[in-house]
């Protein structure tokens, strides 16, 4: 939407905007749900779209008509795609001219015709120890597209290439944003699993210190990204042409970053406060097995007050979670759902104020400001942005007359 | 003020509560500045303060009379001791009945008869290579009390044991949250002073791939503990007795906890993308030394755009702050200041609504939920608030019922 | 065996030695492969065995005659023991007198009346995508003993629990120091597939700055672990009573704790290299549809030298080994096998010598040194071994006389 | 010496060789100290030698002639420039055709007419607070060379710019094998000194679990970086051309870049386990204040049985270590010298037979092998050397017929 509003801003016209509007209160009314097709198939990575080999390895227009638009390619890695109404396409990365062909924005329904979806199954569904996934789970899906015809009304833009890395930035910054919340869920689960495991082994990880150290560093990941997600938001500003809000991105690929990384951290204490049982105890199979289940129950109880059903409950959970092709699914979502590592980092860069910093250190140093437009660490000065809500772009160093500005800095200390 | 005005609703008076509020507005009228007088010098950290050998390495009543109070004892760590008008004491952990002597809290003139204060010069004032500690810089200082008299209109409570513990983590919340702000400006000094380096040294980070991971790297970890504080600060809440606002706990705790133990990777970023000359360029004797000066100022010049004189400079800016004297101050009251990371950890562990996170997973494993009031890891659980302006007790996951549970978790993958 | 001669050597007989080597010769003869069984089921872990409500949550004595003893309780995690001969069985924690009855080791052949073996599958038998584990795989079992008799030839000792504490941690020295060898093969797998997938996906991770990072890293991580073991070899030991070497227990205990806690960062780069596909690209059912196989073969390539079914393979071995079931065995197994974290951290303190390194710096101050016997930090001063080779007790440093040692610390800088 | 070897076996002479024995003969006969001048001014960073603006910051070879080579040019940090007998210079990169006059090795006098050393003092003399660096310590000079003339006995080569590569490796990675003994020192150091400030604080670390658990993490690090250098030296070639030994260059790099990028976490645990007062208690100046000396020896003591003068010592020593300049430089030191932690990765992926970890992977998966010899990921495969001793490449799999490989790997898991 706000590359729509971009667009025409840049075009003087309004029909981007008002065909996407139009296209979201039809979702609202028909209730449909949207999966998102971004990640193309890329083919070889270290080339651009229109370099690469087979041009079916990016979804792109292969004719545009008074109709609409008729798209072929691949999207990848398509999360719940044999589940949802309809697709949203978007570029996944910023286009050059000669990518023109490649910077389409459209939405599908599934069934349109020359779509074929190739899942995996969602979830563990019948596994019986898999106590989370075999409720609650995603596919993910390979998205082919040929000779996919897409009338107007739905296409949001094609072949606007200037716009698609705007397009691609501003979506993956709510998507990470988002990812925040649901990673800090992730980690609520294993952090509530984690004491019952310590529970269950005959611990009380408040008293324990090792044990306790461990919860603690598990809450601190945890929560330290959350508050990324919290500042992304508390730094929100608006868009100038759509008027709607953007998280701040600083914070929102912060925040992705440390969750990416830190999910195998997180793996690492569930398991390491639970115990070698997790994936070494009885499978399901045995807790009817008449010959035997009554002895297991006795002597694999741990904690007299807990049950052997809720204590290998419990570890049939946090194996599910964490040492599953589910927990794997997880580790990667989180590593590379909405973009890898390397793309959180240039974001960060690309955003920070580094300018200010600078500006900073330099006047510390009393020397002359050099003001050339072309210095490379003089890019990125924000304004600090004062508004009535006593906001400020983040990481702006406030910028004050000198003698002020010493004794601010005098509290550094 | 919030002890005092817990204090006094405890005892049903008033007079705590008007007893600090008076001497607030004096300090205000004065323009007096205040030393903060908490860490004691502790002795034998293995026992508790009565118990130690020598009473004095705690500061304590030895008389109470109509007039006021006596105190005697060591304080063993004050920042600023020689330049403030007026000492505030307070006792450095809770206190315990036996230790009731010991739990004092008052405000004393700097010149008060008994008192000798024995300080570290502030920063490094003279050396001509100290960039930023010749101009700003903070003295500590051991302060002793010998028979020390404060009138009872100073004393904010005495031998209210009760309550010294509340006001112990109360006063470390709030220290460890400007703390946060205090380090981050630190950050922003170590990242502009670190791109400037870069940029004399013939860089742009931003290009470089290894240098920009670097830089990102220090951002992460300086915007990554601002957003802890960001958090606390929206996750405030309003204290019940005195009416004032406190940051949150947790999230105060784990900012601190992310900068005490990261000051020394950020030191290790802004050697990194420097350079061994921080420490290895000649010292500031030589710029005058006409034999060689010039010569120096030719050959040590990297990038051609920026003379020898500015490229110095920044390295000593970063010498100084990094790997100095005054570097080592800082990674030090980082690492202790408001209390030793273990307090913090312990802090962290206290307030955190494990018992929340422990429901949920029972309530995910549609097991009968454990009410028992004993139960350790059931304690803290803290009711999801809902006010008007949608905030939540961090890390409270919200109980909704079971069917739409069920679709909020979907969200977790 | 270095236990059974500490014993005689403590009696002052030749019978557990000579029992021993008997059956080792035995095991030899008849190619028997043993199993471990060291692990007890454990029950309550903050109580000691003969603490225990139930007796059987560790195997204990319950009779001994002529002939031999009787054995019952549990082993709750011993690796293949569906496949095994024979069972080892050994207590898992040093004993003290009131546990004399748990401190048993012998050995039992799995068909012995009285056992029952409840075990999981090994690997991941049949699972088309399991492209290691279907071919390669473990098994662990709960093995039940229920008063199963073994015979004095078999007993290699029976309550002499001073002992015990002795071989738990001679074993789990040799266990740790084997296991380091173990996890480098783990290494190499993920170094080689990690290689094998960036030139799948179009990169030489030699020139593209990003990967080569994590390239290193994880062979940094690898080899570095790897280290430990052959310092643990270089510096190994004989043992006096039984003269068969003993690795080094504080370079095994250092290398198993390394791999233990980074094994989950080796995952986090073999997916960080790989890219998200590992666990979202096409499962084995699809490479023979044939609607579909083609295209898809087509369309998901990436680097057009390597066609799309060694891709995929690649993808799969490596979702197989750390994103699968699978996955987090080799996870757990690294982290507990042998012992959790927390008992190596322990052992390599119990054996460090930290009493040399406070007598080295005593010397630099120059102060009296102290020979108090009961001084903590003064235990474990280990003689600095001079033998021909050269060799000296790892980390002990060398005491000289003062002038000379001045000169070695000249070269600390 | 190698690299001479190497160029008169690469022309067929014996000169080089010879030149180089007799000038070490002469070292060694007149017992002389020589500097290692490596690392050249630079100048832009971004430039190789022959770019750059100004020759003179790179040393270089102005004239040659029947006597000898003028050189001119500056290294920048040159440790105990002014306290050696001569300086032996050596290029610090790699040199292309175009650099021919940087790639020259020699040795001259300090006092050879046209040097002019720029040195800062060495350690810390005569501060009373510096327990350690007034009396060890090191000074970095800068060292400029104004048309200094080098007699040919002391020309180890000139411009023979095809062998200086191999020079500047082997010599960093003997210099990097040397660090890791040198910084293991200084971790012997900080593990008695800690040792001795927790004792003196009140506490045994032995029992004391967060403050063991920092206690280990320190033993860890230095034994984990000392562990890669025994690595390096069970790994050592003889080197065929001079039939001199080198230390493994992988194992040599992974070391220096453990040591190099931990400095700072060892400095981050002494100040744990240490506590606030390293910085903060008074200075050596009050010592013998009579006002107040008495009392301060009083209320500063902790544990009752270490005197004040004792604890005080202790934190100075920590203080000089760690929070100071000296402290600083050797952070420095740690993270750049002998080469920048970028230019050890390098080289760790250069020398690292990750061709042979493809192969491995690639039987494994039954795929023909590729044979390419342009393959990137297929380079530097090395044979598997099998010696009398059983040793091996470090890290190259051994590869055997594939039943018994399968066996092998089963003990991966
Ligand atoms: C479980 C899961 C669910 C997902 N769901 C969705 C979804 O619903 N919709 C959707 O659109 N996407 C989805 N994604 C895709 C996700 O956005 C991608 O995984 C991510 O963008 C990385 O792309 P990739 O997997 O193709 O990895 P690659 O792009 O192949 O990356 C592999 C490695 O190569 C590096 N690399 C790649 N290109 C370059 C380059 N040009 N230069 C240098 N280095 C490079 C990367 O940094 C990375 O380290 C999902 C992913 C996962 C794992
Ligand atoms: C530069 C600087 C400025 C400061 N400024 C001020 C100021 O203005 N006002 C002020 O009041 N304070 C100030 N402080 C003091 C600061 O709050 C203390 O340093 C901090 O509380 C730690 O106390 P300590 O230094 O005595 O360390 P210690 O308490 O001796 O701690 C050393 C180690 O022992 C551990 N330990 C201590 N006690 C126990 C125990 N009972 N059980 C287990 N482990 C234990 C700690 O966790 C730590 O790891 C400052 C400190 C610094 C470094
Ligand atoms: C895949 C796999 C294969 C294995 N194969 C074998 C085998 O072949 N033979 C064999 O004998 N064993 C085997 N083991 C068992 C292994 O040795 C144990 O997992 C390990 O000793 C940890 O024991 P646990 O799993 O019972 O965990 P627990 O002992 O329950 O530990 C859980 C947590 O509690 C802590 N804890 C436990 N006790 C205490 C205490 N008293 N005080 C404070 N903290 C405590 C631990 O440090 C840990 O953090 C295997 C384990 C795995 C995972
Ligand atoms: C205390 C100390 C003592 C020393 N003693 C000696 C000695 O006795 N003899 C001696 O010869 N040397 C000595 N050295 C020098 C040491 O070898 C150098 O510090 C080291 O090689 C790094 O060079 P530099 O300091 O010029 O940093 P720079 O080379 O300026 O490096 C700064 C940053 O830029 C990066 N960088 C540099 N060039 C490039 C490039 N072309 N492309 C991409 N990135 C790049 C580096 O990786 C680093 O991150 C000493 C250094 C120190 C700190």
């Amino acid at each position: 939407f706000q590359v729509a509003a971009r667009i025409d801003d840049a075009k003087g016209t309004k029909e981007h905007t008002q065909r996407f509007l139009a296209y979201l209160r039809e979702v609202e009314d028909g209730d449909l749900t949207l999966g998102i097709a971004m990640t193309d198939a890329k083919g070889d990575r270290s080339k651009r779209p229109h370099e690469q080999g087979n041009a079916d390895t990016y979804v792109h227009i292969v004719e545009r008509n008074a109709q609409g638009i008729v798209i072929s390619g691949t999207k990848a890695i398509v999360t719940s795609a044999p589940y949802v109404h309809e697709l949203l396409i978007m570029p996944c990365r910023n286009m050059t001219e000669d990518d023109a062909d490649f910077a389409v924005c459209c939405a599908v329904p599934v069934d349109a015709p020359g779509i074929t979806i190739i899942a995996r199954p969602a979830g563990r569904p019948g596994e019986k120890s898999a106590l989370f996934s075999n409720k609650y789970g995603q596919s993910t899906a390979v998205v082919m597209f040929e000779k996919v015809f897409v009338p107007w009304e739905r296409v949001f833009y094609a072949e606007e290439w200037e716009h698609s890395a705007f397009l691609t930035y501003n979506y993956a910054t709510h998507h990470r944003h988002t990812c925040i919340g649901a990673r800090a869920g992730f980690g609520d689960l294993l952090i509530g699993a984690g004491a019952l495991m310590c529970e269950a082994n005959g611990f009380d990880p408040g008293s324990e210190t090792h044990l306790r150290e461990q919860m603690v560093e598990l809450i601190k990941i945890t929560e330290g990204f959350f508050a990324c997600g919290v500042a992304a938001s508390v730094y929100a500003a608006e868009d100038p042409h759509s008027k709607s809000f953007m998280p701040d991105p600083v914070y929102s690929n912060i925040g992705k970053l440390l969750l990416a990384t830190q999910i195998y951290d997180m793996q690492r204490i569930a398991h390491y406060v639970s115990g070698g049982l997790i994936v070494a105890l009885p499978g399901p199979d045995e807790d009817h097995n008449p010959a035997t289940a009554a002895k297991l129950a006795d002597v694999l109880r741990a904690n007299p007050d807990v049950p052997y059903d809720k204590r290998i409950e419990t570890a049939r959970f946090l194996e599910d979670l964490t040492a599953s092709y589910q927990g794997g699914w997880y580790s990667l979502i989180s590593l590379h759902g909405g973009g890898s590592p390397a793309a959180m980092k240039q974001e960060i860069y690309r955003n920070y104020p580094i300018g200010n910093k600078v500006e900073l250190v330099e006047r510390l140093l009393a020397r002359g400001l050099t003001t050339e437009p072309d210095r490379a660490i003089g890019r990125n000065k924000q304004p600090g942005k004062c508004c009535a809500q006593g906001c400020t772009v983040p990481g702006a160093p406030i910028m004050v007359d000198m003698p002020k500005a010493a004794k601010r800095i005098k509290k550094v200390a």
